[in-house]
């Protein structure tokens, strides 16, 4: 990245290599759990072998863990236990994978995490219902959840996941309309609406709520973490489609700028629309609203280009950096009385690393 | 049809207009209640309107509403209220129509109800994405119980719900498996696992046992619905899979011999390769395997015929009866110590209808 680093913006420096080792073992350890919990739940389900495989398929790449591990931190910062937000964590995983799996074959995408999306492998009717069967997956561990944290809990986990699948299948839905109708006449501000639907709900505010509400936490601080996820969640996914133009392939997982191949409205190409004039613009939508197997490399590598030359990638840049600030000082809002303990200081450290990632 | 009636062989006749008209009338009635009910629910939600019209498109297309009404009345006859088992029945109507519209994309289908499936109308992408929102706003009615019935059958409607939907999708994740695999060479016995699980549960079991449980069904009735819900939905799978190939598409609302287009392994089908020979069933097994755009109407009547030739329609009609009648007697086991109501009086013209329907 030639960016300068964002968290050293806004927020305190210790020696970066500590915490960053110190970040990515806890990383390695929450995913661990909540993976251990998921391939137990699929063998006691005695699923079909071919089925049981699949369901394990996208779990098993080298995915971050970040929603589970954000659940069981949160829980924890509030003074709950590990193992009273495991079985909602294992939860929250199913969900995302089942997401991923149809999020991949709704954008045609070819790549996740660093292999052929579901859809390529299976075809699309092996993998919606791979998606499927993780979606049905996920309700055993909410149904644990009675006899870990109790009844009231128990359904207000279940609200919780109501609400954020509820506001993903809205966010899906309106970006599969502008694709649909080929409108590209957008402003941040939907970006910013489809964002807070399509990613804040479920990668950010449901993770951190349902730990929070797990291990204690009062209605401010609930009312808090919806703002605090929010300005996470839209930093994360700027950050997320910025390493999607400008990562490695074998880093960041999914093709090199695949989000151009797949005509999605990120903030730079919502940005390039208002930028271009003329016959750059017209060629711009034509070359967008191709499907993606119209599209050659070479009219990507020029997208590319006349998004650095208008200074897109640099306004996006700079739109995170305001939210990460934002995010950081919500944080504080909504856990600063916390006490100091190590599992506050792997969120503080996980809000750095969400918008500071370079992989 | 050219058998003769089946219900008539399972059940003393009453004069049949009589009894059709009532059992038609209260089908009707249940079917108003339920999607009045959903229709609240989907405006409560103030999704965004080209979605919230999208969701409401096959439930408000010529549905027969058997599912939901198959649980309303079973609530009533144990002696439960008909609002009891009304935010069951409507999640039940939900999670149907989420697997239609998911089941229509991975085979393929053209029509559904009598107009085009989904995926035909607005693409893939947007329809996995009213699946899965379907799929969502069934977990309202769900949570809803709970003011309802209280708490401890509101978490055995979830459980009730999470078994089905897992054995919807092993069954579906079998068919997809042989069409993937190419495999012919099945037995009845295939069939019938089959059915069990991607039919009987949400089409039989899961509604009657989740209005009985409301309704106070004890322990050894709740088990003998099980086995009463297998017979059931084999014999109303035959029954769909014979309409399928034999049905009119104006009054059956789905393309004629669709199943032969999308190579589906139906009863007549899997006896069918079991019938033929030598330069015959070379064929067959072609003209079944090739995709669905490669194959011509008359390939298609000409499997019709051979299957004709071979008795195979007349062979599974035999099979249907056969299970219709054991469910007749399992009805009695489970249901007979029951009072002779009105609803008790719809599940057994169910019964009849669900085996001997022509639409």
């Amino acid at each position: 990245m030639d960016a300068p680093s964002i968290a050293s913006c806004v927020s305190p420096q210790e020696p970066a290599g500590k915490s960053d080792r110190q970040f990515a073992e806890s990383l390695i350890l929450y995913r661990n759990a909540v993976m251990k919990e998921m391939h137990q739940l699929i063998e006691g389900k005695r699923f079909e072998r071919a089925l049981a495989r699949r369901l394990e398929e996208y779990p098993l790449r080298a995915g971050k863990g970040l929603r589970p591990a954000l659940c069981l931190a949160t829980c924890q910062a509030f003074g709950g236990g590990l193992m009273d937000a495991l079985p909602s964590a294992v939860a929250l995983e199913l969900y995302h994978n089942a997401f991923l799996v149809h999020d991949d074959i709704e954008d045609e995408s070819l790549h996740r995490r660093g292999a052929p999306t579901m859809h390529q492998k299976y075809g699309v009717a092996i993998a919606i219902n791979v998606g499927d069967a993780l979606n049905v997956l996920a309700m055993s561990p909410l149904l644990q959840n009675l006899r870990v944290i109790g009844l009231a809990k128990t359904l207000r986990v279940f609200n919780e996941i109501e609400r954020m699948a509820r506001e993903s299948v809205e966010g899906q839905a309106m970006e599969l309309e502008w694709v649909k109708n080929r409108r590209w006449q957008l402003s941040d501000r939907h970006y910013y609406l489809m964002t807070r639907k399509k990613t804040c709900w479920y990668t950010c505010i449901t993770p951190c709520r349902i730990g929070a509400m797990i291990g204690g936490a009062g209605r401010e601080q609930m009312r808090a973490l919806v703002r605090f996820g929010l300005f996470l969640g839209i930093a994360f996914q700027i950050r997320d489609d910025l390493l999607n133009l400008t990562g490695e392939e074998g880093s960041y997982g999914k093709e090199n700028a695949g989000d151009l191949w797949e005509g999605k409205r990120t903030l730079m190409l919502i940005e390039l629309m208002h930028r271009t004039r003329g016959r750059e613009r017209d060629r711009l939508i034509r070359v967008m609203s191709a499907a993606r197997q119209d599209k050659t490399e070479s009219q990507i590598q020029w997208v590319l280009a006349i998004m650095r030359k208008h200074g897109c990638l640099e306004r996006a840049r700079a739109t995170l950096r305001r939210f990460a600030v934002r995010a950081r000082s919500l944080f504080d809002r909504a856990m600063g009385d916390l006490p100091e303990t190590s599992h506050k200081r792997f969120l503080e450290q996980m809000v750095n690393y969400v918008i500071d990632r370079d992989y």
